[in-house]
Parts: C-alpha cells; sequence; structure tokens
C-alpha cells in the first residue's frame, strides 16, 4: 500500500526503473505517509508500513550479532510497553485513590497526629479505638471542634458545612482553572474520544504528557469536591496517555498510527483493571466497548497489563484490605426464582434511567454548545459545585463520597455492622430464634435510611445529568452505579420486610429460615447498579463480568445478567445509542460504529461522488498533467487525495495519491531539484520520455502513487461497502463501472449517508 | 452482492429491465445461492442475503399484526436458539458425566444395592461409611469378591485385572464400532474440522443429528474404557451439533450459512463452558481459538447460551457436590516470588510436552493415513486399548479415570485427606507446633507415590501420543492437563520438601510458619497442567481464564500467566502452530489462520492465475457467449465461477458469476423455457436486444450475475490481500490493471501461496 514498499517490490520492476532518471525520490523526504491533525488514518497503509519495516529488521537481523539483538529487542518492545503502561497506571490510580481518600475527609476535619491521613487511617493507626466505634477517635477532629473547641451543636454544624462547602468550591475552581489553563483536552470523561481515536482519527495532544499530567492531578480534585462524578471514565483516559507516553519510548509504535493504536487498546483495558480491580472485565471492556481494531495478539497483551496494573494497585493497597476489587462483597443468602421479578423490575428502572439521562444530558450539553452558556465554563462549574455541596451535606447518604456509598449500601448486613441500614429490630422476646445474622422487622434507623437514600436518589439523579460534560474530568460509571445502588437497595429491603413479614404467603415460603437472611438487599443494591450502568453504556458481557469479578462467585451471574439484559432492551428501545455514541455523534466526529447495521438498499452509486449535478471528479492524468496544474488543483480543492488515470478521455485507473504527499513532494522538488518549473510534466508511468534538453525537466512521482487503490463497481451494495470500510479500516474507496473510474467514496460521505438513512426510518432500528 | 438483491435495487434499472423480455428468473429456482459440499461460502454473499431478508420481513411487518408478530419471533429467534443450546448441551453434558463415572467404575466392580450407581453414589447412600473410609462400604463390591467371594489375594488381583482389561476392550470395541458403521465423522476431537467449518467451508453431515447421537454414545464408550483420552474437545463437537440442530428450526439461520456459523461459535462457547464449568472461558475460548467471524453480538448471546449450559449442568448435578467446575480447589498458602523459577520451568516444560507432541502425534497420524496402518482401524483401537488397559490396572494412578487423577493431584493436602500423597510425618515430638494441616517431612507413602507418579508420568506421555488421532471420540485437554499435572506435583513436592529441610536458607526464609504448609503442591500441579494444556493448544487468554475460574481467585493468576506465557514462548519457538492446526493442515482443510501474519513482499500479480504459460483465463463475454459455448466451458474447467467482460479484447470487467448457479439456470432454461436452444446467446447485459424471430431465444442471465465482484490491482501487495480474504471471507478475488482483467486470486491460491513462502523462509516466523 504504501509508495515505497510498493515500486520496488519485484525485482523485474526495480530494474526497468532504475538509472533511467535521476529519482530524488530515492531518499524519501520526511513526513511522508503521516497524518494531518483532525483526519483519518488509513488501517491498511499502516499494517503495511509495519510489514515493511518488520521485513527490513528481520533480513537485517541476519548480518549481524547487533543487528539481531535489536530485532529481539523490537519483537520484545511490544511486552516491555504492556509492562510499563501497567506499572505506570497501577501507580498513577493508587496515588489517585489515596489523594482523592485524604482530600475527601479534609473536607470534613484533619488528622491531629499527622494531616495527611485519611479519616479511615487516622483512627486505625490510634490505638485507643475499640471495634465498635473505628469512625470516632480522638486525633480526628472535625473543623468546627479545632476551630472552636465544640464539637456539637448548631454553630458547629453551621462551621462544618460551611467550611465544607468552602473546600468544595475550592477543589473545583481549582480543576476547571487548572483544566483551562493547561490542558483543555483534560475534561470531560475521555471515552467517546478514545474511541475515535481508536477507530482511526488523529487528535493530536489528546493522549500527550500534559494531558496525562493535568488530567491526573484534576481527577483528583474534582473526585475530591464531591461532586457527582466518578473516576472510571478518566482513569482510562489517564491509562491511554501512558500508553501513548510509552509508544514513543519505541518507533515500532510511535511512528506507526495503527501500531499505536493496539497499545492504546490495551492501555484502555489495564485503566478499567485498576479503576475496579476487574482485570478481565477490563479486557472484555476494552474489546466491547472502546476498541475498533482489536487482533488476538492485542487480546493476550491487554490481558497482561490489566494483570500488571491490577497487581500494581493491590501492592500500593490503597483501601488498606488487600483486596484488589473496589467493592469487594460476600453475600450469605442464596436467592430464589421468584426474586428474578424485582430483578427485572431494577432492569427496566436501569434502561429508562440510561434513556432519560442519555437524552437530558445530550440536551443539555447542546445547549451548552450552542448557547451562551458554553461561555463561562469556570462559573458552570462553581454553581453545580455550589448546589452540590449545599445539597449534599445535610444528607448523610450524599455528604459522604459516592464509592463509600456504594460500598455501603452492596454491603450485606452482618453482626459487626454499624449502619444505619442495619438497624433492625433485635428483640428476645420473639417468637423466631436470636442469630447474630440481623434478618428481622426494620427498626426505625432503616425507616429513617430510607428517606434519605429516596432524597438522596433524587438528587443523585438530577445533578448527574447537569454534570457529565462539564469542563471538569468526570466519568458517569460511578454516579450511574450509585443511582441504581439506591434504587436497588430501597427495593431490596421493600422485598425483604415483605417476605418478613408475609412470610405465609406462598411465594415467600422458606425463604426467611432461622439462622439466615430472608433476602439480600445488598445483592438488589449490586443488580440495581449493573442494569443502571448498563442502561446508560449499553455494556453486556464486560458489564456482567466485572460485577462477577466483584463478587466472586457465579451464583449472583444470573439475576446480574437478567438485570443487564432487560436494562439493555429497554433503553435499545427508546434508542439504540448509549452514552458514549450519543457525544461522538454530538461532537460529530467521524466514528463507524462496528454495531451499527446498515440496511438499506442503496447502491455505491448513491453515495459517490460526484454527484449528478457537480463538478466532474478532480482527477490526475499519468503523463501529461504539469506541477502548474497539479498546485492549482491542490489550491482550488480540498480533497484528501487525487485518484491519477491513464487520460481524461478512458477514465481508467492507475492509481491514488494522498494530498499531503503530493504538497510535500512539489514543495521539496522545486527546493531541491534543479529544472523542475511550474510547467515541469508530473510522471507518475514507470518511465518518464525522454525529452528535449529545451523541455523542462520532468517530475517523476510514482514512489507517492498508491499502486493498489481500493475499487468498488458501482453496482455494490452500502452495506457491502459500510462492511469494507468498517473492517479493513478505509479513509476512501474509488467507485468503478467495467473498469472506468466513476467517482469516489470517503468515510465522511459513508457516514454522512448513514445518518441520512437512519434518520429517514427510525423505525428500521427496532429489528437488530 | 447476491444477485438477487442487486438487480432489482434501484427504481430506476427496475423500469428499465422491466417488459423487454420474458424474464423467467424473476421468480428465482430451487437452490441458487447454496454451496455445494467441500466448497467455500462466501460471507459476504451471505451477510447480504440476510440483509435482504431482514428488509423483506421489516417492511412486511408494516401490513399486518401477524406479520409484525412474526418479525418480533425472528428477531427473538437468536436467542430461542441460544436458550435451546444451553439447555440441551448441559443436559447432555450431565448425561455423559454420569454415564461416565458409573461406566469407569464398572471396570473394578458394582453396587449391590444399585447396579446403575457409581462407587461413590453406592457408598454415599450407605449408611454404615463413617467419613474415613469414603470408599470402603459393603454395598460396593468387586468382581473377584462378587464372583468368588474372596477380596484379597493373588486371585482375586488376577481375576479384578483381567476383567478390568475385558470391560475396557469391550467399551472401546463397541465405541470404534458405532463410529465405523453409523458416524464416521463422530471421531477425533472436532475441533480441527469445527474450526475450518466456521471458517467458512461446507462439510456436510459433520454436525448432523447422527454424529450428535453417535458422538454422545462413543464418548461414554471411549472415556470409560480408561484410554488415554477427555471429553472436552467431543463435548464442543456435540455442543455445535446441537447448535446445528436447533438452526433448522428457523430458515433465519438454517438458510443463512453466515448466520448459521454465527450460532455454532456460541455453541462452542457453550461445549467449553460445561466441559469445564467455566463459562466466561468457554466464550474466550471459542472467540480465542474456534472462532473466525465473531461479531459482539454473537459474544453477548455466546454468554448466554455458556451460561445457560452451565447451570443446567449444574442443576443435574453430576459431581455431587453442587459445585460448578470440574476441578473446585481452595488453596490456603500464598505463593512467594521464588517459586516463580519452578513456575517457569514448568512452562518450559509445557512447552517441551507440546512440541514434543504435536510433532510425534502428526507423525504418526500422517503413517496412518499414508500406510497400511489407516486400514485397520478397529484393530488399531483394540491393540492400544489393550496396551492401556494393562499398563494402567498395576499403577494406581492411572487405573482411576484421568479426571480424578486431576482432582487429586490439583487438592491441597487438607487435615482429612486419606490420599497417599498426604501421607507426611506427623509427630508429636517434633520441635515445630503439630497443627491440622500437614507440612511436614514425607512420609514413605509420599515417596512411593512420587515413584508411582513418575511411571504415569511416561506411561500418559507415551501412549497420549498415539492415542489421539483414533477413529473414536478423542479430545486432549484431559491428558495433557494429567502430564502437566503429574510432572507439577512432582516438582511441587520436591521444592515442599527442599524447603522444609533447608528452611534456613536465604531463598525460603520465611516460607514454613507454623500453622502453614510451607508451599502448596497442589498449585503446581495447576500449574503444570497450565503449562502443558497450552504448549499443546497455545491458548492464552482463555487458559488463563477457565484456570481462574476453576480456582475462583486472581491470587493464582500470576503463577498461571508465567507458565502459559513461557509455555507459549518455548513451544512457539519450535513451531507456531497448535495442535488443532497441524491437525487442519495434515487435512487439507482450506483454512486461513487469523493469526498468521504474511510478511512476504509478494504482490498480486505473483500470486493471481492464469501464470505465465497457462492458458488465458476462462471468460464469458457480456453478449456474445452461446448456451453451447458455456456448457463446454462448464464440462472443461472445474472452476467455481466465471468472471464476465465486455468483449475478449477490451477485457473490462462487468461481473463475476458462480458455475453451481450457471449450471442450475441453464438446466432449469432448458427445461422450461421455450426456444432456448444450444445456440442461443446468453446475455448478461441490461437488455437483450430484439432479434428477428428466426434467431433462436436468447437467454438472460443478469440476475445470476454478481455486479459487484471483488477486485484488486495487480500491484496490491499479498499481505494486503491476504487481510482482505480473511476478514471479509472472500471466495475469489479478480485481479485487474487499469480496469483491464488480468487474473484470478481464490482462497486456495493464496493458502498455496502463503505455506510456500511459510516453507521458503522458516526462520521469519520467529519474529512476530
Amino acid at each position: 500500500m504504501e509508495a515505497e514498499g510498493v515500486s520496488s517490490a519485484t525485482p523485474t520492476e526495480e530494474m526497468n526503473g532504475a538509472g533511467n532518471l535521476m529519482d530524488f525520490l530515492d531518499e524519501p523526504f520526511p513526513d511522508v505517509g503521516t497524518y494531518e491533525d483532525f483526519h483519518t488514518i488509513d488501517w491498511l497503509r499502516e499494517k503495511s508500513r509495519d510489514t515493511d519495516r518488520h521485513r527490513k529488521i528481520t533480513s537485517k537481523s541476519k548480518e549481524s550479532m547487533w543487528e539481531l539483538i535489536k530485532s529481539l529487542l523490537d519483537a520484545w518492545s511490544g511486552w516491555v510497553v504492556m509492562l510499563l503502561i501497567g506499572l505506570l497506571s497501577g501507580t498513577l490510580a493508587g496515588v489517585i485513590d489515596l489523594a482523592v481518600d485524604w482530600m475527601t475527609d479534609l473536607k470534613e476535619g484533619v488528622c491531629l497526629s499527622a494531616f495527611w491521613y485519611s479519616h479511615e487511617q487516622c483512627c486505625w493507626t490510634s490505638n485507643e479505638t475499640t471495634f465498635d466505634d473505628r469512625d470516632k477517635c480522638p486525633q480526628w477532629q472535625k473543623w468546627a471542634e479545632l476551630m472552636t473547641g465544640h464539637a456539637e451543636g448548631a454553630g458547629a454544624y453551621v462551621l462544618n458545612y460551611f467550611l465544607y462547602v468552602l473546600w468544595a468550591l475550592l477543589f473545583s475552581f481549582l480543576a476547571v482553572s487548572l483544566v483551562r489553563v493547561f490542558a483543555p483536552y483534560a475534561c470531560g470523561s475521555g471515552i467517546p474520544e478514545i474511541k475515535t481515536i481508536l477507530s482511526g482519527f488523529i487528535i493530536r495532544g489528546y493522549l500527550g504528557k500534559w494531558t496525562l499530567l493535568i488530567k491526573t492531578v484534576t481527577l483528583v480534585l474534582a473526585v475530591s469536591s464531591g461532586l457527582s462524578l466518578g473516576k472510571e471514565g478518566p482513569l482510562v483516559h489517564v491509562a491511554c496517555c501512558c500508553g501513548n507516553l510509552f509508544c514513543s519510548l519505541f518507533s515500532k509504535y510511535s511512528k506507526n498510527e495503527g501500531k499505536r493504536r493496539e497499545v492504546l487498546s490495551a492501555a484502555a483495558a489495564a485503566g478499567v483493571s485498576v479503576a475496579f480491580g476487574a482485570p478481565i472485565g477490563g479486557v472484555l471492556f476494552s474489546l466491547e466497548e472502546v476498541s475498533y481494531y482489536f487482533p488476538l495478539k492485542t487480546l493476550w497483551r491487554s490481558f497482561f497489563a490489566a494483570l500488571v496494573a491490577a497487581f500494581t494497585l493491590r501492592s500500593i493497597n490503597p483501601f488498606g484490605n488487600s483486596r484488589l476489587v473496589l467493592f469487594y462483597v460476600e453475600y450469605h443468602t442464596p436467592w430464589y426464582m421468584a426474586e428474578l421479578v424485582p430483578f427485572i423490575l431494577l432492569g427496566v428502572f436501569g434502561g429508562l434511567w440510561g434513556t432519560l439521562f442519555i437524552r437530558a444530558n445530550i440536551a443539555w450539553c447542546r445547549r451548552r454548545k450552542t448557547t451562551q452558556l458554553g461561555k463561562y465554563p469556570v462559573l458552570e462549574v462553581i454553581a453545580v459545585t455550589g448546589i452540590t455541596a449545599v445539597l449534599a451535606f445535610p444528607n448523610p447518604y450524599t455528604r459522604r463520597s459516592t464509592s463509600e456509598l456504594i460500598s455501603e449500601l452492596f454491603n450485606d448486613c452482618g453482626a459487626l455492622e454499624s449502619s444505619q441500614l442495619c438497624d433492625y429490630i433485635n428483640n428476645p422476646n420473639m417468637s423466631r430464634p436470636v442469630d447474630d445474622i440481623p434478618d428481622r422487622p426494620a427498626g426505625p434507623g432503616v425507616y429513617n435510611a430510607l428517606w434519605q437514600l429516596a432524597l438522596a436518589l433524587v438528587f443523585k439523579i438530577v445533578i448527574t445529568i447537569f454534570t457529565f460534560g462539564m469542563k471538569i474530568p468526570s466519568g458517569l460509571f460511578i454516579p450511574s452505579m450509585a443511582v441504581g445502588a439506591i434504587a436497588g437497595r430501597i427495593v431490596g429491603i421493600a422485598v425483604e420486610q415483605m417476605a418478613y413479614h408475609h412470610h405465609d404467603w406462598i411465594i415467600f415460603k422458606n425463604w426467611c429460615r432461622p439462622g439466615a437472611d430472608c433476602v439480600t438487599p445488598g445483592l438488589y443494591a449490586m443488580v440495581g447498579a449493573a442494569a443502571c450502568l448498563g442502561g446508560v453504556t449499553r455494556m453486556t458481557v464486560s458489564l456482567v463480568v466485572i460485577m462477577f469479578e466483584l463478587t466472586g462467585g457465579l451464583e449472583y451471574i444470573v439475576p446480574l445478567m437478567a438485570a443487564a439484559v432487560t436494562s439493555k432492551w429497554v433503553a435499545d428501545a427508546f434508542g439504540k445509542e448509549g452514552i458514549y455514541e450519543s457525544h461522538i455523534q454530538l461532537n460529530g466526529y467521524p466514528y463507524l460504529d462496528v454495531r451499527d447495521e446498515f440496511t438499506h438498499r442503496t447502491l455505491a452509486t448513491d453515495v459517490m461522488r460526484p454527484r449528478r449535478n457537480d463538478p466532474p471528479l478532480a482527477v490526475l492524468t499519468q503523463d501529461s498533467t504539469t506541477v502548474e496544474d497539479v498546485e492549482t488543483l491542490i489550491k482550488d480543492t480540498d480533497y484528501n487525495g487525487f485518484p491519477v488515470v491513464v487520460s481524461r478521455e478512458s477514465e481508467r485507473l492507475i492509481g491514488f495519491v494522498q494530498r499531503r504527499d503530493l504538497t510535500l513532494a512539489i514543495k521539496n522538488a522545486r527546493q531541491k531539484q534543479d529544472g523542475v518549473v511550474s510547467s515541469s510534466v508530473v510522471y507518475f508511468t514507470e518511465d518518464a520520455p525522454q525529452l528535449p534538453a529545451s523541455n523542462p525537466q520532468p517530475l517523476k512521482l510514482r514512489r507517492i502513487l498508491n499502486l493498489s487503490p481500493f475499487t468498488v463497481t458501482d453496482h455494490t451494495p452500502m452495506e457491502t461497502v459500510v462492511d469494507i470500510f468498517r473492517k479493513l479500516g478505509l479513509r476512501q474507496c474509488l467507485v468503478t463501472r467495467s473498469g472506468r473510474l466513476l467517482g469516489i467514496i470517503t468515510k465522511k460521505d459513508v457516514l454522512r449517508h448513514m445518518a441520512q438513512m437512519m434518520n429517514q426510518d427510525p423505525e428500521s432500528i427496532m429489528f437488530n
């Protein structure tokens, strides 16, 4: 595909071509074969270039020992990059976790023995704490206590409240300012852009060093500020930045956009792996959700990177429990068939939430893009943070960090649990035997908690819609899961109390047995979280596998799967696109989704350009265009490349030349090659004719001509064309009929056509 | 792609074409678009046909309520098929497990209380058994005891020995006879053939009902006979037969070879899922090892099928422990960094075993194919069974079933373990405290076991080479794992004893602590099993995930991964192909491996036919070929299709017509259409000219013409061509230069060329 590899490919050709003419292009000039910013890469060409490089190394490796060692290093560089990505992203995730822990607690108070300790660490190191009130230790003081000496009372409450809001505002102001000043690309979750980049688009600087640094710092600030956002999506972005950073160490990856994307796919897996402590789920997430081109070799390497990252994180041990996973749970009660009904209802809720969230969030983001709102990002962040903090403080379930909330909601009520949610009535006079697992009528604490949870649910639902998409790093895994977990826990407690109070009903028969819980409300929270996350992102297998890795048992896969399937079906009924695809579309990235099936009966001829009344296609001829003609063509048009034909009359295609290569070649020739003037003829043929000395020196450009452009006939159904674009990763494709060039189809034409057809017939998407 | 879809695609064309000529082809005649046995399918065409079908249903669904229901049923049929596959393959796996258990024990004795009970079931139902000797209960009697009344003594031993061999011979004779008489395709593991079928090849009857029935029955017989083979590979075949069976219920799948293969991919996942109780591993196995075209939709459905299958199996509960997995283990001791050295050594052993096994087995199978040996399959099976049984009986580790052996080797020595392998000296006078976990110097039982295991290892290595490939169902997961587990356990015990006796050495420092084992020999067995399985099959991620699902903890993923990586690298250094690819090559199936990278500098022009001195390409012209010409061409050549050009002079390509469609169309026209005689002219153009009545009636065949044949230029590098064939699943591709047709490249040409280049330069495969 690449010019260099092709033209010297067969010995016969080399013999014919050599020595005829001074060919300055024997030495490739710089930048040929690179891409401009915001352009699409040609996967086939990248692959070809890598094979060339590989061939060169292999043939050189036989020459000397040193070359052999170099070739071995080259072969191993992929694994080295994976190892480095795993180590760095694991470390960063650990540091982020520790920093977030500390700064979240800083909003409420400070550790006197060592100010860099979080609340938990502070009280863990304290000797005076008994197991019963782990949360209270003299070293940890709330701000009011520290400043006024009074821990209780209205004054202290108001002071704490005020400082909580102040810290939150400070953190979020810092975050948005850093993003604005140093790295605008550090905002958002990053997954829509990474999906687009992986599908073969160039966004320079998106995965750069500055983005890495600023995103890491501002992520800590944004999460600590208590906004309704999570760190999972941004962690994927951070891991991809690490991947890009390490790519630059090896020319194999830094100089080849295709190979680079293999590394980035693996880095995305490492990112999810550290976000949840779920390496297999991370690999499947990368495969299912993020990646575009995912060969088996990448699967294996992603797995390696994900594992290294997970183990690095574990050795840092930010959660202090030597667990790998974010929310570790263990349940003791099996589930019953009849429970599938509430689980499926939670799935429906998840699907509805997904639809609501996507529609509302996209509408709000569109408003931000088109109205005055978008001009004041700092103010927007400050305002949302202020509202969040003011509303969050009074409710204990929203005051703390969202991860802690989810963790508590997932948890089974053990004997030692001091949470309000586990405040069951434990009356020794009751007819049923008392055991150490609380499975009894709910006490006032539980009812109180239910009210607070309901308020928290409404608050989270509303605020998340406005938060996702602001100019700070923000993931939506955690807020989505929180919404689902709250809803799930409420349903779970309701079912539990029903089963307890009506244990004589036929469906609840045998549910409540002495010594065991009737049902596990924590499981409902987990199912709800899966349903809501599925509704928003439309993940399927990776979602279930991540949840499976959290619980570590196959027992609960059926409830999770039932909820995930229901949620996906419900959400798909209202619109096929997940939040990431919606944001891609909102931003107009040229992303060709592998999952959209194109089922319309259009043909290549309906999509190709020029259209019926357009001017004819801009083409070059192989031996009758002058340098001036070419320059005019480049100036007058903005096409990315031009087909080269035998002559304007026959219109028989011989190749395709990239605009960028053509510009560079002519510029280069004008500077360095004597006798190339505006009237020089450009030759794309193998040999330029021997011209009389009076004529201007010809310019031979066969080297930059792609002799194997991709063609389809005008009768090819568009579904096949879409398939070809998708699977081969083409930039453009030429359309011919009986060997004559008729037109061209670019990736953008394909995308535009697909969008057009989709709008014409929105019903067709239901049946897929 | 498909003729029908194309020719009536645009309204303009329909208007032009209609009414000009009596076009009998408006009604498609039967069998157009189907494939012959042992032919390759055209994936693009199948996909096109499915889209057509789908479009038809969608447009019809608006007509009436009934059609809407039908369209909804059609949309759900995929899930229904998955559910059925899961249910049936889970049930079959359960039945096979139960039958194998019973028949394996039948070789040694019988249960008096109920002859259909296996040894374990027999003694479980017995009340008299204490926990200490679960294996001994009066209801279970060995044959000698039953027949002569003496349980002990030389006579009883000889009689038991004799009956053991006799039963084994009987089972294997039955198995091979059933295979020979009823379903020759039921032999072997089936995975190489399934890989080939999934890559788009037609082998009629390979997944038929008879194969399903006979393979299920003979699999039980073969495993019970004590031969060194496993049931995992054949279970995949059985599951795929189930998949094929259920495909026939829905025309969506039965009439489309592409869609059918999606179902079969999912069925393969269900097969592995029930074989190991590892649903996620099964899906990844299908993705990594078996499948060719694996869209995301299939991933999700495979997961569903795999889960349903696993839960069906669990509700049958053949292992009697309500565990899902085949070998459930729980370890209590962590592993130490220094242990990676023996783990990596086990990886090297696994790689060497893989290489040895593949080379020796392929050499033996080639011998079987080419010499007299292949003519006596029944005799071969009898002989191998005889040798296996005679050698296996004296050694307790080979006498029992291989799964039981692996299970014992994987197990940690708990306090209640009565196995010889756990015979450690438990001396209360020793300096170290006594605890309930045996971690002490090895007793005589352990040394005895080591000898027996070493003998079993040699025996298994040799006999497996001769067993795999015989004319009975035979998988090699279990034998490979057994080899690795034996080697691993031996290494594990060696390390353990070293660590115990030299606990003052610096590397063993802190390994042996009171109350815990020094090391876990069972973990070594597991690592060895993974290494050997990896060496033979070259599985990577799926292997680690299956092993992870067996242990259920991320703790031990690093040892497993280290061994799997080492084993793959060592084995790859000797040859890139796993056992399945080797068998595919041995049998000459047209399989284009996704993993082979083609890195040679050849061009399409070097591969296309006709070659330099060949006769010119057989082509049809669009309006000057007679029916007789076509018939002669069909008779004289055996090509699968012919390009259609404008005229022989211009050689400009307009389409491609399949041989099968052409034959059927002419036969049909000769029978049904008046006036079509040998001298009739065949028209591939849109309109046939109005001829005088004296001329014979023309035959219009545009309907069967593929107007969008795939073309590449002669300068296209072969690596790109290989990529296109692989990703788009082509049967053939036409080669053009500046619009003129030069030649054709078929899938077989590509495969032949790849094999040629591979042999020329075997070194290149090292650097991948």
